[in-house]
């Protein structure tokens, strides 16, 4: 093969924001796979809050990406050679193939999608990690009960728009805290919560009292800091806190701001938990399935936020996701 | 009756160390028992930590002690006079009754204890609240398991020395986190933890990955701010974080310090829960029987901190909590 590969490799650990120097671009020759593997060119690239903890080098649920090495990364990929029995050019295939333009892989992790069902994108969105996360914490973590108020933040990113549309599926109140109006009436507009907080522009503790009078039952955090505080003033006896995410704390260089008024769990006889969605991994089918069929009837709106160009866009456009410039899920689509 | 009633009333809301000016010592004359009632002089007060907070004006599980009231206390009582039907002279009577040398009281909420069984300081320690804090959070919040690690911080105090001692009854290894080497030795040697760390002496994060090699599995803490933090980063997968209180924050004039280390809830799959003892109320008759029994059985070891004088003598005994000068059960013996 003459093409070559271009890739993101980890070129120096990170202190805060990530920086263009802390990335190497890269481009290598593009391998022919040996026997009982297959190539495939990356069609798109997932970008998640949670690839800035894969930058750092503490004992976390994953190893840290070594630097050096290629990024990491869930990427829809299309076969375009194969000595593998079970995969054949023209193959769709999900995976955590890392950000480059191809990849040898030996099929390990890699899971064959029907791009005739939903499109590449949402096999890496709705139907992907961030759609079983949400799924997962709200329904197993969360043990959400029908008619329960339940308060989503980063509700207008890729979990917490799953996460708030599931619940209203299972009959629940559904109050989504997001940054700016435009995510918060696409929120009440569009994807059917019954009321959504924009913490730029109002006191996110006083807006629940408003919002969710009776108290929270569960409370699912993506962001951490000062938003899950005031979450923690609000809870209903018995509500469950998920934790999901801190994405406000991530680019810290000074310590994770830790929650102030946790003692309200004693209060409130609360708990918090957290939770990793691959300890699902033999429930994602019948999530999938679930979640699939609440597309099909309408109750769950697929919202994606695709960024078109190369591999080298890819440090960029992980920066939208912690200035909140997506909505939905973000992806990067290669040209 | 002749004899006067000394009572210590909150006089004003405490900022930050409560003061001598905080409380009013007045006294008043004994009121004679109505009909259905009767009148108690007090024989034992108890001190607990979660009093600073009762003195408070925010929302908790029980509503502040008001300006002018009678301070909160639980105590043991002997009834003088009666016109109850069921209490009589020389009754022994434990029950919330207010730091006050008499009380009339309508028998609500009150016990009847049989101090042939036990002395009546236990009744306010291990068969009282700080037993029952012990053990309905140790078994049932923190879902305890044999064989698994425990960590207690504030072991030596009232509800430390009993989390531990159950613990070890129920087939666990036991890591106890004291202050001075006096408590420490204490723990070890006299009540069968398998080791006791120094937080004024070592390093309690290093000294967690000594003695707890594989992991806390539940963390019962009393304390709360840095030692709460350091047992975050040595949690077992599954682990359990019993939230029972924070006396190292009570005084802060500033906010609480939240858990920096909250994330390593997400990364062990791990929670973080509160209880409230009082919840346990219909089960404390059954739990009370099981630490009789081992108490009878030598198994745990009631330990006490008897300080003897008047009510006058109370605000500066409730200090000896803050200051870490009690081992064991606190309580003021009236002369």
């Amino acid at each position: 093969m003459s093409a070559t590969n271009r890739q993101i490799r980890l070129a120096a650990r990170p202190v805060g924001e990530v920086k263009a120097d802390d990335w190497e671009h890269r481009s290598e020759p593009v391998e022919e796979p040996g026997l009982g593997c297959f190539v495939g060119r990356t069609r798109m690239i997932s970008l998640d809050p949670a690839m800035r903890g894969w930058l750092d080098d503490r004992p976390s649920y994953l190893p840290p990406v070594g630097i050096g090495e290629v990024m990491r990364a869930g990427s829809v990929i299309e076969v375009t050679a194969s000595q593998h029995p079970e995969y054949r050019p023209g193959d769709q295939v999900v995976g955590t193939f890392g950000v480059q333009e191809y990849v040898v892989s030996d099929g390990k992790g890699a899971v064959k999608i029907d791009t005739s069902l939903a499109p590449p994108s949402t096999y890496l969105g709705a139907l992907g990690m961030p759609g079983m996360t949400a799924y997962f914490g709200l329904l197993d973590v969360g043990a959400l009960k029908e008619g329960e108020t339940v308060v989503v933040s980063g509700a207008a990113g890729a979990v917490g728009t799953m996460v708030g549309q599931i619940a209203k599926a299972k009959g629940c109140r559904v109050v989504g805290i997001a940054g700016g109006p435009d995510k918060c009436a696409l929120l009440t507009d569009e994807l059917g919560f019954d009321a959504a907080i924009d913490y730029r522009a109002e006191d996110v503790r006083k807006a629940l009292r408003r919002e969710a009078p009776d108290g929270i039952d569960v409370y699912f955090d993506n962001v951490g800091g000062d938003i899950l505080d005031a979450a923690l003033t609000r809870l209903a006896m018995h509500a469950r806190v998920v934790v999901c995410g801190a994405i406000s704390q991530y680019n810290n260089e000074t310590p994770v701001k830790g929650p102030s008024n946790y003692l309200t769990l004693l209060v409130r006889r609360a708990r918090m938990e957290g939770f990793v969605v691959f300890d699902y991994a033999k429930q994602y089918a019948r999530a999938a399935q679930e979640i699939s069929a609440w597309i099909e009837d309408g109750r769950i709106k697929v919202k994606e936020h695709v960024v078109r160009g190369t591999v080298d866009d890819f440090p960029e456009t992980l920066q939208m996701l912690f200035r909140g410039e997506n909505v939905g899920k973000l992806v990067l689509e290669l040209a």
